[in-house]
């Protein structure tokens, strides 16, 4: 297990990122992590919410105890007020994120956990940003990622993701599900352990297009992409309707399931763990996780937010950088 | 509550829907409900199986006795074998179907509940069967249905149902929302008794729409319809993400969740209640529910099929029309 901190990003500063790192630091840690943003935001937000927070900036032996927060310090242009997006902060929010990156390519962390962004923050201040996972892709110069959401044993992979639902099908090509069934196969195997992993692939239609009756999609497109994979070596169940998928007779014969896109996927991963529900990059030369949730700046500033799943964020980077 | 029994159809005869029938004749039952099939058929199979079956005809007053059952004889034409359905045998089976909604036309019957079909079979036949519901609507001379499941306190309508997903987002019309969202609500006051329903809507689009940058029909198309139909006095929550729409918290402050497509809104029913789901169709002038599995021709015959969907599809059936 490395012994390396993870590197965590609140994200917005005036989302609810802060305020979680501030309550995740009230109790001591049985593991190692340190902040990476502005030091006076999150040391006027611990006043605000009358939480008690010691900083220190030793990052290569972050603090554990109780009150104390290790921050690899970010400053912001203008101070960050809770619930009111500053676009004066965008730069210095990107910055974090690209600090927190340098972290983990040099190697001086084992993994990054990112806080919840507000994207259009950045494109307001004329920043082309369009999201931490292409930001993570152009920095770590790797083609395509795969988005994995985890839920205890639940393990649901977007073959497509951020699409209107009129894009979906068009954008389901041969191409495609290899790069990512690669990815999801490849980070099974390599970040969770996992000798033979068997996923089960959704088909993009209602009861997987029933024959050719309800779409066109598997026997054209993802049932030939299943053989060839299969001859590969890979251990691939499907296309099975989605509604049958997710059964837990089904499920349980899984390592992970493949949907074709997000309402089909994540409706179930929600439904079963949402508050437990961790957001994992694959594909990326290192260990990144994210928490499943927004900024939520309507409850920003209240202390009101629930740690879950950042929690569970931090508890995933490790496991996987072990 | 009403005292007339309910009417059951087992559906394709060389399906699990007669050996589900018998099952369920082998206990002493609680409420009155006949069979609208084949007796010999029914005779046949129990024989089979080794299960003992005292066929009666007197469905004013069905028999509540194990081992008995009370029969509205529609004959086959030729044998029927599990697992091998004959098309010689799809007029009768269609003609089942039509005995069972007689029977409830005429108050015979107090609600109909039907077992699986394999509607490639009537259509090999030469029938134009596109399925029990669009055969209902015909039967009944009703315009539209809405396609409701049930499992235990979770209840999902469906927007679209069976249409290739790339047709799904054309398919979205304010009149389609319309005319369904009442459906629904008239469903949940009449048949449910909930004196004000409170309906979850979900978006079409992944985060439904984000403020236009995952898709428009949200702002073109869903949100001016529920405005209209709040205005007209129904209590719409949405359009809600779809992920967000069946986190617990949200579901717990609904009646029902109105799902866009199949796919967004059978997964989670599914996963939360598969074997206890039941497929109710809201707007007939009369009670009808369904199994929410197909005919199984895999493992007919061989007595392994699960009761508990056609037993709560009765237990629902009989809920509604009290």
């Amino acid at each position: 297990m490395s012994s390396l901190p993870l590197a965590l990003t609140p994200g917005e500063p005036a989302g609810i990122g802060p305020e979680l790192v501030i309550a995740l630091a009230q109790a001591e840690r049985g593991d190692s992590w340190f902040a990476v943003g502005s030091a006076t935001l999150l040391a006027e937000r611990a006043a605000q919410l009358e939480l008690p927070l010691a900083i220190d900036d030793r990052i290569e032996r972050p603090t554990r105890a109780a009150g104390a927060l290790t921050v690899l310090d970010v400053p912001l242009q203008v101070p960050a007020v809770a619930g009111e997006p500053d676009r004066a902060n965008a730069a210095a929010t990107l910055a974090a994120l690209d600090r927190a990156i340098d972290a983990v390519l040099a190697g001086t962390a084992a993994g990054l956990v990112t806080g919840p962004m507000q994207k259009s923050v950045l494109n307001d201040a004329g920043i082309p940003f369009s999201g931490h996972t292409e930001h993570l892709c152009a920095r770590a110069g790797v083609d395509d990622v795969l988005m994995l959401l985890v839920a205890d044993d639940l393990r649901v992979a977007l073959a497509t993701t951020h699409l209107p639902l009129r894009a979906v099908a068009d954008a389901i090509t041969p191409e495609l599900l290899r790069r990512r069934l690669k990815i999801l196969d490849a980070g099974l195997r390599a970040r969770f352990g996992i000798a033979s992993p068997r996923i089960g692939v959704a088909g993009l239609n209602p009861h997987a297009g029933e024959g050719g009756h309800l779409g066109t999609e598997e026997r054209e497109i993802i049932e030939p992409t299943l053989r060839e994979l299969r001859a590969a070596g890979m251990d691939l169940d499907g296309p099975v309707p989605a509604d049958a998928l997710f059964t837990h007779t089904r499920l349980e014969a899984l390592d992970a399931v493949f949907a074709m896109y997000h309402d089909q996927g994540l409706p179930v991963l929600k439904h079963a763990g949402f508050g437990q529900a961790v957001n994992v990059t694959l594909g990326l030369p290192f260990v990144r996780t994210s928490v499943d949730h927004g900024t939520a700046l309507d409850i920003a500033g209240t202390g009101r937010a629930d740690t879950g799943s950042v929690a569970c964020a931090l508890t995933l980077a490790r496991r996987l950088a072990g």
